[in-house]
C-alpha cells in the first residue's frame, strides 16, 4: 500500500481511511505511513512495533512533537469512505485520520524545503492501540521503550476538537463501594438486613454531591462524581448480603489521584471503599512559551478537555501537551463519523502557520 | 427397589432417602411407593407422572388428605444416610423423606385393619418435582390432570415443621422497578441524568417502609417488602440510562395478588413498575372442623407459615391445609440436612391418634 502525500489533505484523509485499521491491525497502515516518511528525505524514521516516529534534526531552539493514533475503533460497515456534500464520512475520518493526514501533509510541505521553512524542529510521532485498554497503547509502549524519541517543548495531539484548542485533561478514578447487609428468606426479612436498602443514603449522598469548578490557565474544569455500576441481590427470594456500587469521581489537574482519593473517602465517608483504577489529569500548561505561541497562532480560546486523553502521558513526562485537531469529538466512535472537509484544511493552514519561519 | 412399609417409621425413612430422587429423577422412589402401597390391599392406588395416590373409600363423613413430595434439592455428597446420635443425616431427611415415611406407615397401620379403625377416608398424595420451578411441580399437574383425586375436607402437607402446625401461607408477588436516566460520558456528566442515582429515593421508601402485621385464626402473618435485586450502569465512563429494581412483596393471606399489587403500586408511587410474577397466600382455615380436630390432636398453637407453600394450592382448590411435619425447616436445603428421629415418631404417633377412631 503507498500513500502519495503530495496530495491535498482532503484526498490523503481518504487514501488513510480507507486502509483499514482497527486497533491491532494498524500494521499496513503504519508500513505505509513509515515508507512515505522515509521517502521524503531529511527526516530520521523510526519504528516501534506499529508506531512509527520521524524528526527533523534542525538544531532549532525549540521542539514541536505532532501525535496521532493510527487506529480506529471496530468497522461498522462505514467503509469505504465517501464524500457527501462538504462532509468526509468513514470510520476514523474524524477519530483520528483527518488528523493523521493534516500531520503527513505537514511532514511533506516541509521536506521539500529540507525543513528550511520550520521555525521549530519537529517530530511527528504516529502510534497504534490508542482506542484499546491503556496496557495496549502504544504511545505507552514509546514511553517505556523510546523515551528519547518523545523529548519536545509542546506535544499537540490532533485528536478531534473541531479545530477548538483543548488543554489539558481531567484525571479519573474509579472506587468500589460494598454495602454490607445479612443474607435472610425473604419471607423472613425481619431476620435480614438489607443490602440494597442500605445503599440509598450512599445514592443519596452521590445525587446531592455539589461539583467543584476549577479554572486552571483561564480554561474551566467541572468535575464529577458518579455512581457508574450497581449490582445486588442473590436470588429473587432472598434478602440480599451486598451490594456493590462503582463509583468514578473525573477531577480537575489541579488535584492527583492520592489527593482525589481522599476527597472521595471523605465525601463517601462511612461506607467501605477501593481503589478499582485510576489515571492522573494534566495540567493546560499554557503558560510554556511554546504553548502560548500556537494559542495566539490558532486564535481561539483554549478551553479544557474533560475526557481523559494521552495529553496525560506527555504531562506526566513535563511536556506541555494540548488536544487540537479537524475531527468533531462528538462523532468519534459513531457509525455516522463524519470530518468536515473545510475543517481538515484549516487545521493543515494553522499548523502550517505555527511551524512556519514565516508567520 | 422395595419399600417395607412394616419397618419403624425411623428405619423407613431411611430407607425413602436412600433412594436418591432429586427434582426430575423420582421415578424411582415413585415406582417402590406406587408398588408398596399396592401391596397393601385395600387402596385404591393411581398414578400420574411420578406422582402416587392412594385413597381408602370406606364412606366416612370426613376425608383427609396427607401430602408429601418425593423429590429432594439436588444431593451434596450427603447420601447414603447414617445416624449420629438421635439423628438422622442425609439429603431429603427433613425436606422431606422423613414425612414421606410416616405417610407410608399410616397406610399401613391402617391397611392391616382394613381401614376399619379410621375416623375419615384418607387420601395419600406422593408429588414429584416441588423443589424447581412452580410450572413442573407435581401437584400442579395433579390439579389439572386429577382435581378429584383431591377431593378432601382438610389437606395436611408433611412439609418440615418441626412438630408444630405452620397454618395458611403469605403470598407473594415480585415487581421490576425501573428508573429511567440519560446517558452521557461520565466526564461530562451534566448531560447526562444518572438513573443510579434516581433510585436512591426508591431504595429510601422500601428502606423505611413500616411492614404490616396481620393476625388471622391467631396466627400472625408479619409481611415484608423488599428490594431483592438492583442493576445498572452501562461501562465504567457512562451516566447510566436505566437503573433496574427487582421488589418482592411477601403479604398475609388476607390480600389476593390483584389488592397486594395495587398495595405496591401505592406505596411506590412515582415509579413505573411491572409485575414479574405472583402467587396468591392461603388463609389458614382452622375454623374449618377438621382443621379444629386436628389442631386439638396436636395440642400446639398453630402458628403462621411464612414461605410460599402448596398449601395455597388446596386453598385455591378451597379445601383447608396445614403444614405439619418432623423436619426441621431451618435445615432444609443444607449440605448437613438431618432429621431428630424422636420428631419422626412423634409426628405418627399423633396423626395416628388424629387418623383414629379411638382418640
Amino acid at each position: 500500500m503507498h500513500l502519495d502525500l503530495s496530495v491535498p489533505a482532503t484526498e490523503l484523509t481518504r487514501a488513510v481511511v480507507d486502509i483499514p485499521s482497527e486497533s491491532g491491525a494498524e500494521a499496513v497502515l503504519a508500513d505505509a505511513v513509515e515508507e512515505a516518511l522515509a521517502g521524503l528525505g531529511g527526516l530520521r524514521v523510526d519504528r516501534d512495533g506499529d508506531a512509527v516516529v520521524a524528526r527533523t534534526d534542525l538544531g532549532r531552539a525549540t521542539r514541536v512533537l505532532l501525535a496521532g493514533h493510527l487506529d480506529t475503533v471496530p468497522i461498522a460497515d462505514n467503509l469505504p469512505s465517501r464524500v457527501v456534500g462538504g462532509r468526509l464520512y468513514g470510520c476514523g475520518t474524524s477519530d483520528m485520520q483527518a488528523g493523521v493526514a493534516v500531520m503527513l501533509r505537514l511532514a511533506a510541505v516541509f521536506a521539500t524545503s529540507a525543513g528550511s521553512g520550520l521555525a521549530h524542529d519537529v517530530t511527528w510521532v504516529f502510534y497504534d492501540n490508542e482506542e484499546v485498554d491503556a496496557v495496549r497503547n502504544g504511545l505507552r509502549r514509546l514511553v517505556a521503550n523510546h523515551r528519547d524519541w518523545l523529548d519536545a517543548d509542546l506535544a499537540l495531539l490532533l485528536e478531534p476538537t473541531a479545530g477548538e484548542i483543548e488543554a489539558g485533561c481531567q484525571g479519573t478514578l474509579r472506587v468500589v463501594v460494598t454495602v454490607p447487609g445479612h443474607r435472610a428468606h425473604s419471607a423472613r426479612a425481619w431476620l435480614g438486613e438489607n443490602a440494597i436498602h442500605r445503599a440509598a443514603p450512599l445514592l443519596e449522598r452521590l445525587g446531592s454531591y455539589r461539583t467543584r469548578t476549577v479554572v486552571i490557565d483561564g480554561c474551566t474544569y467541572r468535575e464529577g462524581l458518579n455512581a457508574v455500576r450497581i449490582s445486588g441481590g442473590v436470588a429473587g427470594n432472598i434478602i440480599p448480603d451486598a451490594c456493590e456500587v462503582v463509583v468514578n469521581y473525573r477531577f480537575a489537574p489541579d488535584r492527583d489521584v492520592s489527593q482525589a482519593l481522599d476527597h472521595v473517602r471523605e465525601t463517601l465517608d462511612g461506607f467501605t471503599l477501593e481503589l478499582a483504577d485510576s489515571a492522573d489529569g494534566a495540567l493546560p500548561g499554557l503558560t510554556a512559551p511554546a504553548a502560548a505561541a500556537f494559542v495566539q497562532a490558532v486564535g481561539r480560546k483554549p478551553v479544557a478537555k474533560y475526557g481523559w486523553t494521552d495529553v496525560a502521558r506527555f504531562a506526566a513526562l513535563g511536556i506541555p501537551a494540548l488536544n487540537y485537531g479537524p475531527g468533531d469529538p462528538n462523532l468519534a466512535h459513531t457509525r455516522d463519523e463524519y470530518v468536515e472537509i473545510e475543517r481538515i484544511d484549516a487545521a493543515e493552514d494553522v499548523l502550517h502557520r505555527y511551524l512556519a519561519t514565516e508567520k
